[in-house]
């Protein structure tokens, strides 16, 4: 039984970094809107989506730390970890792009981060469900003004619609992750810290009919399936990340320890 | 009774100006903060507070573009004006520095923004008293914020006391300029735009017995009253806003007129 209990805390821990990890680099990704926007509304639409993010990640993040019981808290996980610690997918460390490609990015993550989040909500941990419960509201406010935005570029003018295709065409390779189950998966399945429908077959298939639905509204062709990066999950990274954690540590490693 | 009512909107205009600039500058200078701070919770607090002003400021700059009338959008006022053409206080201007700097300098703004909000929800122009309304409640919640930082950071470590002491020094020349009137606050204050308790005779003696309890509190010396900067209001900017608007502006900038 104690055997069993020890993995499971890993598996809670591996999870928990995952959620809070995908969270934290968007988040900072999208903030780096923030006063850069052409127009100011949409400028703090970005930024309260960037903050829902930061908030869910500072979560998930503590969640870790406490599972993985080692003495580290959820800032020294943000800020005191290397690139190949972070257990994002590669999606969310990407630069932000042109805005067709800010938004393409986060309608692409917005669509699987409702429906795991929903089922969430069942989870058998009970700071998980706990964080779903509130994130999936936040979720379902992100979902709506991306697939908005989505139909508005696809829908809109041709020059909106070239950027947009262009930026689902780049990032498409870069959705697969989101649904590449590993051993870690399979053990969060079985434990119910994730129930079933928080599994990669159920939420590819949710994930698809938003996209499908979405693509079909904004007049946009859906990209073939022919090669999928892999590997964030497991630390490797785009030099993307580095460059973002650097600009995103320095603060926090210049003054270790630091209680001010 | 027409010219009146002309030299009405011209104060109304002057005055909603004012109120977005210093906000959106702030606001701006306070999302940098974002994803740079040594602990996520605080970050999200600073963001939360960053997006408040810039709600605020955007509120502000669409009553100042209805209220001039020449056809200029709030996102005109803010993406396409020039340096010389802002109308904010150098206080918020200036660049972010250390921590200890951003909450000096959002201390001091705080002291004066609740009470300014608090008395103009009496105005006699109905958008400002609206706007007024929605913005002190967030105004309370931003000074309790950045003074209980203050005497944490005052009352804190001989480090923090010092790194505050040298960002309240270097700043009370900037504060000045929140109580200096000129013939628009007269008009305002006439029309009623700004009720007497908005004055900044008024704003002065409320902000004094704030920032006198705060620095007591904090173990703090109130600097001499020797030398304060003047001219934001009128369009004299530090170098410092120059580089703020560059940054701010350029994705406008660069796609003039673009819908999406």
């Amino acid at each position: 039984m104690a055997e069993v209990a020890a993995v499971s805390m890993d598996a809670v821990a591996e999870f928990c970094l995952r959620l809070g990890d995908d969270r934290l680099i968007l988040g900072h990704r999208l903030s780096e809107w923030c006063g850069h926007g052409p127009i100011l509304e949409e400028d703090i639409a970005l930024a309260n989506v960037a903050l829902d993010l930061l908030g869910q990640a500072n979560r998930a993040l503590e969640l870790a730390a406490e599972a993985e019981a080692r003495g580290r808290s959820a800032d020294d996980l943000a800020f005191f970890r290397e690139t190949v610690q972070f257990r994002n997918i590669q999606l969310v460390e990407l630069p932000r792009g042109d805005f067709a490609f800010t938004i393409a990015r986060q309608f692409f993550f917005d669509a699987f981060s409702v429906h795991l989040m929903d089922a969430l909500q069942q989870s058998t941990h009970a700071g998980v469900a706990e964080l779903a419960a509130k994130a999936v509201k936040e979720e379902r406010y992100h979902i709506r003004h991306s697939a908005e935005w989505m139909v508005k570029l696809g829908d809109g003018t041709e020059e909106s619609r070239a950027r947009l295709q262009s930026a689902v065409n780049e990032l498409w390779r870069f959705t697969g992750e989101m649904f590449q189950g590993d051993r870690w998966d399979e053990e969060a399945g079985a434990a119910g810290i994730a129930p079933e429908a928080a599994g990669p077959a159920a939420l590819k298939s949710k994930w698809d009919e938003v996209v499908n639905d979405v693509f079909a509204r904004a007049t946009l062709t859906r990209p073939a399936d022919e090669f999928f990066v892999r590997g964030g999950r497991g630390g490797l990274h785009t030099e993307h990340l580095g460059h973002l954690l650097a600009e995103m540590q320095i603060v926090a490693r210049s003054h270790p320890g630091a209680k001010w």
